[in-house]
């Protein structure tokens, strides 16, 4: 905030307070239909438009940044608490506040003990295969509302599409109608003018039709008394018990939370660029938002994709923006719920369905089919087992999975035999090139990875074959290590081996391009002097060049500084 | 065994019979000495040493490799039946040879499914920290033989070490003085003349000392009546109950047993060479020595160090050796099993006192302090976790943690700005040289490791910090690629990013050095039409040439080909 707040002048206010009604108009609906994911009462939607607003517009980094209820952080409270408890139930509500506590603390922890790294460990597949998923979830979840029926929670997909089918006949064709009624508003508003706020609209026409036809004797469900004011300060309850079982679910919160809000944050202070977005700063950020939300009856936020979007197309130019929606939310919580009474819960419904199902996104998947089978693999796998398994574990499956396909990779990294393109000083692949020129007694081997415990044996093993199959002629190896940047004592004691083994047969092992970092470990491990600073050269050519002046073998190059220096 | 047995001729016998032989005499002791560290009667370790021996020699592929009970595995043996069953009671020898058959078949699975290199995943320093902490773990577990007291069975060493000092006024002095005579003879022995069977001579000293003293009267514990005769047949028994809480130690017993033995055989076959060891061969070898032996009432077996080595310095040249050692336990088993009546148990603790702690590896520990200061920190972890935690704890957190740094230093690899060797085409880390040549407008940014999700935002940042340091005069920056052999879809977004950025500011961006993968992947993607094929140079040199060209900002250089070649 100190960032904005002393040059803050016309100009800004004119955008902020343009942008900041923008926003708040639309956090009305949302707020609420999100609190019915989270299978909280509406109002908590807007209870959590309010104080944790005006928090992170302090402590904040990012200044178009809309924080409040989003579908995805809703959907996981609602996955966390609904196994402790009846939705809506006031053990339920009071769970709720405490998670947003707990993620408050453990965001605010995160964020000063520099950990926002951890969010990296989410990859682009996981996210995509994640969020898919999730926000199928929730689509299906919100089908009991647009069908008027009674549909159990359940987070099994298949589940809930067999309750419908079910339920067919039970279907109250008037709630249904008023739903698509609203869907089609937000769509169509959106093709026209996507200025016009969509699912407001929505809401308008929903109370309307509901009031003027009298709907709710057609059984038409409605959101009821809303209760009047603001959010009383209470102190949330936190016992050892429910700290236990919320945990996990609210370590998810913290970290999908802060990637879904850093990512947006990033993506849109890459267009202004007068300002910097710190991600252990915004964790601090996001942390304060919720403790300090929690003591307001506030259940977990962060920042939303959708409404910093606006937030920023609508002119917002600080956190200045943000408190303006907070304030006319808080103006509607003092002065409008009783308009809200005939809102049919089918239009919250539509509000969600049609937000949700664009951020299922099957052209990532296509994408990855055509340029990236693994990475396309994670993105089947995470989205299955976030239908199947549940979310939390869902996205854990992904992560570990991911993990486990980099150390797998490392173990058998790429590695080629190289000759010399004719006529030049540069040596590429002879897997990929035909002309290129082999001597018989020389074998040019490169190692494109680390030299560690778990590919030591590999590099062995393919040094060995590629040095069988030049045959007895061999008598030179030049060890390509342009790539190694790091080698780990496993890996020394097996390059010592290696060169002791073909010193023995005769063989001449040299390096060419060895890095800083690896000279380093190198010297340390007095292994430099026992391989002969002879042996390394700066390029493959020199030492090609060198090892062909048989009658010169201690011939050195004017570059050895450059091949030899190191930090230590 | 088919590698050998078509060309056996007396060469080989007479080498062969010695090296058996040799090998024979040392598992006597050996194998009644590691069935004590097992907990199981003396007895067991004789059957382990017959039917396993002659199976492997069958199905290994090493030549020299001396099969049977070894210490590490008798250990783990313990530690894992210990906690189901009372030591030395019927259900206790029950599970070992159901153990037995557990590790046989997990063995003989890894290796029909060429899973051998889940071993690489045992890291030198871990290895080297769990070793010494499992031979004091055992060296200090013999303590109640060697002293004549009572020690309860703990796996924690301060426990054992408090329990003995506490019962310092209970030692057998008589007992301590023949145990302490077995390890001066076996350490005599060795400094004297290593051909010489110093632990089968104090197994003769122990037995005429207890006989010709009486010393029996003293309260020397002596191992007693030896049933005599061959292991019977039995079939192991297997329920699901002991399957589920044998499994972990079965696991950790495959591993270790199969790092063990492949270790060792690899080092002795690599002084042939006239034969080849093939892990996932050795596997089956192995899982099928421990199958056939729990039909003969063994425990889990695998190839040991000492004895390996023996072996082959006796002049070992086929797994004949391993037969004839096995015929000569099966005719000590049938007929001189009377002899080992006064046989003290001090005397086999001394045996295994010396072996173990010559497996105490402080030295590993002081050269990784000096050469790799996070391998020192694996070592100790690892020791202190398995001295703690217990012995497959222990190896678990070493395995762990060294993946968990191997993904963390993953996160943050090296990377240099570079400048020009001057007079030369050659670039080098302006960190580390003072006199390179750089230019203004130019960024040359080497990234040394794969790119992949998550190290992408550090690359990211890095480049971004490289570029605000150059300042408004930055025209082009360089990325030199020649690490990078892997990009996955979460790197390509980034750099698709990056590119619109810097292009956006007006900055011109080139690679160089774009290795095989690399191409493949951008082309996959349709990136490298994106990026545009005049910005790949086969070197930095030639971008620096071209990119200087103002005049002519199209022109392509000769080695276009060999840039752009890609696989697709």
């Amino acid at each position: 905030m100190l960032g904005w707040v002393k040059n803050y002048g016309g100009t800004e206010l004119k955008g902020d307070l343009s942008a900041g009604l923008t926003v708040g108009v639309m956090l009305i609906p949302q707020g609420m239909a999100y609190a019915m994911i989270a299978g909280l009462p509406p109002i908590y939607g807007l209870y959590a438009s309010t104080i944790p607003l005006i928090l992170y517009a302090i402590f904040g980094t990012s200044r178009q940044l809309a924080v409040g209820p989003v579908a995805m952080v809703s959907l996981l409270t609602a996955a966390g608490i609904g196994a402790l408890a009846d939705g809506g139930t006031e053990t339920y509500i009071a769970l709720a506040i405490a998670l947003a506590l707990m993620v408050g603390v453990i965001q605010f922890l995160l964020g000063v003990f520099r950990l926002g790294f951890l969010v990296n460990f989410l990859s682009h597949p996981v996210i995509s295969g994640f969020t898919s998923a999730a926000a199928l979830i929730i689509g299906l979840s919100q089908l009991k509302h647009l069908l008027g029926v009674n549909i159990e929670r359940s987070h099994h997909v298949h589940e809930i599409i067999i309750q419908a089918a079910e339920q067919f006949g039970a279907i109250n064709w008037v709630t249904f109608a008023v739903g698509v009624g609203g869907i089609a508003i937000i769509m169509g508003v959106k093709r026209i003018n996507k200025a016009i706020p969509g699912p407001l609209l929505a809401v308008l026409f929903g109370i309307m039709a509901v009031w003027g036809l009298g709907l709710t004797n057609s059984g038409v469900q409605i959101v009821g008394t809303v209760p009047e004011g603001l959010p009383s300060m209470v102190i949330p309850q936190v016992n050892m018990e429910s700290m236990q079982s919320l945990l996990p679910i609210a370590l998810t919160i913290s970290l999908v939370g802060f990637m879904e809000s850093i990512a947006v944050a990033k993506a849109i202070q890459a267009k202004h660029r007068n300002y910097k977005v710190i991600p252990n700063q915004e964790l601090i950020g996001l942390g304060v938002a919720n403790i300090g939300g929690a003591f307001f009856q506030s259940y977990p936020v962060t920042g939303g994709f959708s409404r910093t979007a606006v937030n920023d197309q609508a002119g917002a130019k600080t956190g200045m923006a943000s408190i303006i929606s907070a304030v006319l939310i808080i103006l509607t919580l003092l002065f409008l719920t009783p308009l809200f009474y005939y809102l049919p819960k089918a239009i919250l419904a539509s509000v969600i369905m049609v937000a949700v199902f664009g951020l299922i996104d099957y052209k990532e998947a296509i994408h990855l089919w055509k340029s990236n089978r693994t990475d396309f693999v994670m993105l089947i796998v995470t989205f299955l087992a976030t239908l199947s398994l549940g979310i939390e574990q869902g996205i854990g499956v992904g992560v570990i999975l991911s993990l486990v396909m980099v150390i797998y990779r490392s173990t058998r990294p790429h590695y080629a035999t190289l000759g010399r393109i004719p006529g030049t000083s540069f040596f590429r692949n002879t897997e990929r090139f035909q002309e290129l020129e082999e001597r018989p007694d020389m074998l040019i081997f490169r190692f494109d990875a680390d030299l560690y415990f778990a590919n030591t044996n590999f590099f062995k093993e393919k040094l060995e074959e590629e040095a069988k199959a030049k045959g007895e002629a061999l008598k030179y190896i030049i060890i390509g290590a342009e790539s190694i940047s790091y080698v780990d004592s496993s890996a020394l004691h097996a390059l010592e081996e290696i060169l002791e083994e073909y010193r023995e047969q005769g063989v001449h092992v040299v390096f060419t391009g060895v890095k800083g970092p690896l000279r380093d470990a190198l010297n340390r491990a007095h292994l430099m002097d026992y391989f002969g600073a002879n042996n390394f050269y700066i390029s493959i050519q020199e030492a090609v060049a060198q090892l062909s002046k048989e009658e010169d073998p201690d011939a050195t190059s004017s570059h050895k500084e450059y091949t030899l220096q190191t930090n230590l």
